[in-house]
């Protein structure tokens, strides 16, 4: 079973906003999150791969992140995303959060290089906890392999817990793999693991999951977190079945743009359709396929007018 | 044929050295710099994957940029890599390199994500050179698909040649792949490719190529400044069997330790071993197998007593 004390439930890994001029857009990127914790989500996986952060600078994402505290949500229920090819950048990024009270981190392995081993991103962790050397700092490990080809082991993984048990306390398992995920939740238990697409949530929460870590979280967060409530009724298989299938629909498209279209529909708010490069706005004929597509869910995003409209 | 006016001859990615707390040595690197170019490197490709430049901040980077510059090293034969995930960080030190007057910047494409397409990748270098609006940028592309896994299509290279003519100049190509290389140099003649190791440098000068960019250069800079030079001489296959020998036996080692462990072996200076993680630094068995290897070639580090040694 995962721990209890710390992060659990659905988790968002918020898009980010940005202006015609690419610049994060602050007021908005703050109503979205706020909008996410109002529709269910325990906590928000702030500067994730869906956020596009590595599209970002530090200065950026740490603006962005004291912008969310000011705006009075809890530090306690934000996991940022911060880590770094450095580690000058991972200590600076992980030290901030930690200082504003966050309740974690979610730390990519240095993902620049593709020939290191184990010794290599165990030297890297090590480096940036020593360096940190702060009891409040929660970290949760970034498994992502089709964006950072390699990954954490099983016994990396297992390296970390037993370096630093009150620190290395989860993981969000990216990879897609049920198999890597069962292994993981078998092999540590009380160590909380997230698959990171709500397909295997209900899977993982049956084999001791702490939840989900999911991009579409940003559009459907509180059906993900219905399935969360009602995991142990004749409900959840229904549901689970329902959720997997419009995440196929969202996953057929390009998933970030395809997210902020959606938003920007059902806000009204056209801004939100934009991505920084590498990323690239869908055309207008791959949009209308996108909403075809939703209307066969009978797919609309919750409340949009009371949370996300106007200014 | 490569543009005589551009980068051309050997480049040497300068190595990065660090203090033992893993901060970078300002003068060790500035004494290792003005070494390569007094050991006949026409340019110095800094903050190159051997430099383990996205293992260091982009202030850290900087700082030593700055520092070449002070000690009189002539900017226009400074080759910095400005690549980043981010706009803004790509667009922060193309700039700085830029206005310190560097002869050109290496740049990386944005290499988080996997999926980008070369539309994606266009858009970023597409923003970024507009954005820093400077006819004084020189951009060499570095195409490194071990490390990025995507790399520049020769589609996406004609594409950003023809939108900035002026500006897209040339190329270092680290795949590996003799293919590919033929293929941009009989593509675009007049752009300047570097085959990114010296085992084809001798092919890529009889086709065109501007020269080699490549990490031995740390190590045996003035061989392959007498291949660049020789390379219509009749020796110049000697030369070139000669070279690649050495290139393959430091290569079946962990390279940019294995470059450190040289650099520290022959100027007794222990601190050069120092790498960053995800680095780590080879055990000492392996290390006296390099040198037992070494041997075999008569290797020795070009007058390390005469530029390198103590302070």
């Amino acid at each position: 079973m995962a721990n209890s004390e710390r992060f659990s439930g659905v988790i968002a890994p918020a898009l980010t906003p940005f202006k015609a001029d690419f610049s994060p857009d602050t007021a908005r990127f703050v109503k979205h999150c706020n909008w996410l914790l109002e529709q269910g989500c325990a906590g928000l996986a702030v500067f994730g791969t869906t956020s596009e952060a590595n599209s970002q600078s530090g200065a950026e994402r740490m603006a962005l992140l004291e912008a969310l505290v000011k705006s009075g949500i809890d530090p306690k229920v934000l996991m940022p995303g911060t880590g770094a090819t450095s580690i000058t950048e991972a200590i600076e990024l992980t030290k901030h959060a930690v200082d504003l009270g966050c309740g974690g981190v979610l730390m990519l392995p240095p993902y620049y290089y593709k020939n290191v081993d184990d010794d290599g991103i165990f030297r890297f962790f090590d480096t940036v906890i020593q360096r940190i050397a702060d009891d409040r700092l929660q970290c949760y490990l970034y498994h992502i392999p089709p964006q950072t080809v390699f990954g954490f082991s099983l016994d990396l993984i297992g390296r970390l817990i037993d370096a630093y048990p009150k620190t290395v306390v989860g993981l969000k398992d990216s990879s897609g793999d049920w198999n890597n995920m069962a292994a993981i939740l078998k092999n540590f238990p009380g160590f909380n693991m997230f698959p990171g697409a709500e397909n295997h949530m209900l899977a993982g929460l049956r084999n001791g999951a702490a939840g989900c870590i999911t991009a579409t979280a940003n559009a459907n967060p509180a059906k993900l977190r219905e399935l969360f409530d009602k995991w142990q009724t004749p409900e959840a298989d229904d549901l689970q079945a329902s959720i997997t299938a419009l995440r196929k629909t969202i996953q057929s498209f390009p998933m970030v743009p395809a997210l902020k279209e959606i938003i920007a529909h059902f806000t009204g708010d056209s801004d939100w359709k934009i991505n920084r490069p590498p990323f690239t706005q869908m055309g207008a004929e791959e949009v209308r396929n996108l909403f075809v597509e939703l209307e066969k869910h009978n797919f609309t995003l919750e409340q949009p007018k009371l949370a996300m409209a106007g200014n």
